[in-house]
Parts: structure tokens; C-alpha cells; sequence
């Protein structure tokens, strides 16, 4: 199957919520969840609501990350999307939900950009884990 | 199901190969679909590539729209995730395949921030659609 990316779905559930509700944390996490999956970052855009609740997006040379927050439910929705052998989303997701504490992940992964022999461009969906927990040191 | 959000997983194939590499038409398209899913645009970041193709994401107070383009094989990637129930995703989604003069459409939609009895937020599957050709006005 020769996909041109890999798309990862992700809800983390029992995150911190200050932290969710921190702009700068979240989007240095995402940042720097971009850089774990070795992607180049091009551009940065985050927004915080009111009364709480950050989103954002990382638009990187391979796709995007992206983040959406509600602080006041533990939970985040995010999504890992990157193109090319030298990116492994996966080290992006593993990051995020690290520092953002989650208590658990939830991943659905879909690999796109499948080329049909019409012509036609399809995806496929992959994996879906339910109710990972996260695993952290200690 | 009390899902907090529509996510749509979009492949678009047999696209106007000059339109997929114009940033300004692809940055419009999205910024267009996103008021025509009836959301709140809050970021535009768009990015063109050496020698073709355009990637870009519109931050939205429902979530994003995204898109990458790769004009050579008519072919663009997009996603359109949305909360609330005053917008729709899929009038988006629909929007940005008719700009793009798609051929054929193929989509996937996830129901995200479904909680669980446990705490634990959820996603599902609901929908694969392979292989649709877009629906055009003569």
C-alpha cells in the first residue's frame, strides 16, 4: 500500500487542565511535538478562548498537527497528519499526550493519498485502539 | 451518541492542477468553505511550496479546515472538523471539491469527543464513502 501520509485521530482524556488552558504550553507542545516527529514547522497559529480553551494548528512542510482544547473536561481532540519516510506522527501523538499528562489516548490512524489504479485517490483506514492508556515513566 | 464534533477525511481527485497551486485561490477556497459550514474564522495560515503545491489550515471557533495539495497529481488531501450544531462540515467539504473542480471525492467521518461512562472521550467511525463523484451544477 503506498500511501503518501499517515493521518492520526487522537482523543486524550484526563489531561491537566491548566495546562490545556495554557496557550503557550499547549502550543510550545505542539511545536515541539512537531519537532519529535522530525517535520519542518512553517507556520504557527493558536488561539485561546474565553472563558478557556486553546486551538491551534502547526502547518509543517509534511502536513499539520493540530490541537483543540477544553480544559474544563480533561480533554483534548488533536490530530497528527505527516507525509514522507523521514516523519513518524506516532512520535508527535506519544509526546503530546505525554505533556499534556493524558490519562488516556484513544487513536484512529488512516493512511492517505492511496493511488487506484483510475486514478482516483483513496484512504484506508488502519487501526483503531480504544481506551489506550498512556504510558509514561515514572 | 453526544459526540462534541464532526470530522470529515477528505481525498479530492482530478482537480484543476493550476488551482491546486495557487495559494490564493486554495487559501480563498477554504476561507470560503469555512463561512459556508457557517463557522467562525479566527486564523488563516497558508504555505506554497517550491515547485508546486500548497498547504494550509483555517482555525476556526468550531475547530480547523485543512488542505495540502499536490497539483502534479490533481489530487488534494483536506480535512473539515467542526463542532456545534450550527455548523456543517460537509457544506465545506462540498464547497472546496466543486472550487477545486474535482472529479471524484472520497471521504471518511469520524464523530469525535464522544464521552464515555468512565470519563474517557471517545471517537467513532461512522461513515466510509469511497469513490463518489462530485455532485456539479452544468
Amino acid at each position: 500500500m503506498d500511501a503518501r501520509g499517515t493521518h492520526i485521530i487522537c482523543e486524550l482524556s484526563g489531561c491537566d487542565a491548566s495546562t490545556l488552558a495554557d496557550l503557550d504550553a499547549v502550543r510550545d507542545t505542539m511545536v515541539l511535538a512537531a519537532r519529535e516527529a522530525n517535520a519542518e514547522i512553517l507556520k504557527v497559529a493558536f488561539h485561546r478562548f474565553q472563558p478557556h480553551g486553546v486551538s491551534g494548528v502547526v502547518v509543517i512542510a509534511e502536513s499539520h498537527l493540530s490541537i483543540h482544547t477544553w480544559p474544563e473536561s480533561g480533554y483534548a481532540a488533536l490530530d497528527f497528519y505527516t507525509c514522507g519516510d523521514h516523519t513518524d506522527p506516532w512520535r508527535a501523538c506519544d509526546f503530546a499526550a505525554k505533556a499534556l499528562a493524558a490519562k488516556s489516548m484513544l487513536t484512529t490512524e488512516i493512511k492517505r493519498g492511496i493511488a487506484s489504479a483510475n486514478g482516483r485517490y483513496t484512504h484506508v483506514v488502519v487501526e483503531h485502539a480504544g481506551g489506550t492508556t498512556v504510558k509514561r515513566s515514572a
